[in-house]
């Protein structure tokens, strides 16, 4: 029987395994709630058990595994395999994840961060269909990002590659950022960056709208409200997307003047609204990006959804092969 | 005798070369002018005696050398180490290069273009302190770039990698570009680019100003002219170098969210201004970077002057150790 490899998508609710071929189909998949009680202790304790479990499950040992790879929130030191300041695991101090794993399960093991790994997900089997140079923008809560160029993951010097959510595209006037500077794209393009932004814009906004009336009277609004306001033919909310896409578009352009990608592949919760938002970016991209850029690098919607993270995982360990 | 490398660096005015060791150190450097009449068709001729006539005199042969590396201007094919539109060499259709040097002299070639190629300089022995993470933006008649990733040049899918006087700095109300696109850095950063921003700017500086005099009597000013004012104290030229300062520090930090490289090295003619420019870029940089990137990605001034071109070339060549 042929090797395989092992994905671990660690987020704060739920912790997703994936069994891989090394062509990156997935041949089993499970998950388990994660555990953030008492510091998060019970975590790593937790995927061991599962590992094991599923493993006699299947009748699969060690020998079957080229490696364990896993994608993780907060700040991964790639070398000594720990995690630090993991918030929303409960994680603070650094957690010790990699020695535990291979002593317990004999397996190699690799971690990186959990929007990077997506961003491998995406580029392996995905959206970016295994080209060497891809960029994987993900919007969610927040909008995070991984940079594949030359084949390689771009760490940077200090780790923070890939801080996409932190480019700047409001030099003058922008909103706050949580990171302490004004204007990020985080602060326009993430799900709750759209409903500050539909909420500024609705201050001047003066023809009907049910989103603009709701945003009025204090109720709950939330992205995809939005997003299906527009699609519905909601001026108002037609131009708050509009909008996203105009800082989207700006963002990508930018990215591609600088690296020149086969595709930027846009996912998260957000990218849910499909090609109504994506042909919105391409034609702001298109607007922005030098001549020779916006005849070869494509804007792309992900394709993975969920299984981006264990997939992108998996493919960490690809290089214990 | 321990082996060489050899550095070419392609200009429209002269070709410079250079032997150079292993550790990058030049030992021994000339240039021949630039022939670029009948279509340039003497340059690879000149090219190649002049290298004979060289190792003649320096009594070395091929066997000396690991290989040859260029810098050229145009679009550079890689892989058949031929150029094309390399205008201000009068070369419009593509020019066979490396398939003649190889078999005049016999030593392995490469070229690739001549911003990278700097960069690559830049990054060997200049201010990039040879890390793998390093953006060389160079400020000249245009605004050129070249970007190293955990080692590697990032050239992407077509080659339009690096493009960094293509960053979008002004989304709306942008001065227009060469390009065809609008509020491209290199209409405000570059030696003409700076002279255009101060022209604008002074029609509505109301202050006393040599340089607002000059330019309102429509005399001929340079971007050095506005620098050296500046250093000198005239306060609207000290306004113009600090909206310079202003758009090269947000590029920078947008390219360093991006990628969080070591360093990004400010080249080129107009960084001749030094200390008095990198200051400002940085404030501006720390204003607008990621906590962890401004943290880690430093703002420097290229190192290397003239030399770059053929330091580099010379590292491309070291590919074939």
């Amino acid at each position: 029987m042929s090797q395989k490899l092992l994905g671990i998508d660690l987020g704060g609710t739920t912790i997703k395994f994936g069994i891989l071929t090394l062509d990156g189909e997935i041949q089993e998949k499970w998950a388990i709630d994660t555990n953030i009680l008492e510091d998060g202790r019970h975590i790593v304790p937790d995927i061991v058990a599962s590992l094991k479990h599923r493993l006699a499950l299947y009748g699969l040992s060690k020998s079957d595994f080229i490696g364990i790879g896993m994608g993780s929130p907060g700040a991964v030191d790639r070398d000594s395999k720990t995690v630090t300041g993991a918030f929303n695991l409960n994680w603070a101090k650094t957690q010790e994840i990699g020695s535990i794993i291979e002593k317990e399960l004999g397996i190699p093991f690799a971690i990186d961060n959990d929007a990077n790994v997506a961003a491998l997900g995406e580029r392996w089997v995905g959206a970016g269909a295994n080209n060497p140079d891809v960029v994987f923008v993900t919007l969610g809560t927040g909008v995070g990002g991984g940079v594949i160029a030359d084949g390689s993951l771009i760490h940077g010097v200090a780790g923070a590659g890939g801080e996409i959510g932190h480019i700047i595209v409001e030099a003058e006037n922008g909103f706050p950022c949580t990171c302490g500077n004004e204007g990020c794209l985080e602060t326009v393009a993430s799900a709750t960056g759209v409903v500050r932004l539909a909420r500024y814009m609705a201050e001047s906004y003066e023809g009907d709208s049910a989103v603009k009336a709701a945003i009025d009277n204090g109720d709950e609004v939330t992205s995809k409200d939005i997003f299906t306001a527009a699609e519905e033919g909601d001026s108002f909310a037609d131009s708050v997307v509009e909008k996203v896409g105009f800082y989207l578009g700006l963002a990508a352009a930018n990215i591609a003047n600088i690296l020149n990608p086969d595709s930027i592949v846009i996912g998260g919760g957000v990218s849910a609204a499909g090609e109504f938002l994506r042909y919105r970016i391409e034609t702001y991209f298109l607007k922005f990006a030098f001549p020779q850029v916006k005849k070869s690098t494509k804007i792309k919607i992900a394709e993975l959804g969920n299984d981006a993270g264990i997939i992108g995982a998996a493919s960490l360990a690809s290089q214990f092969a």
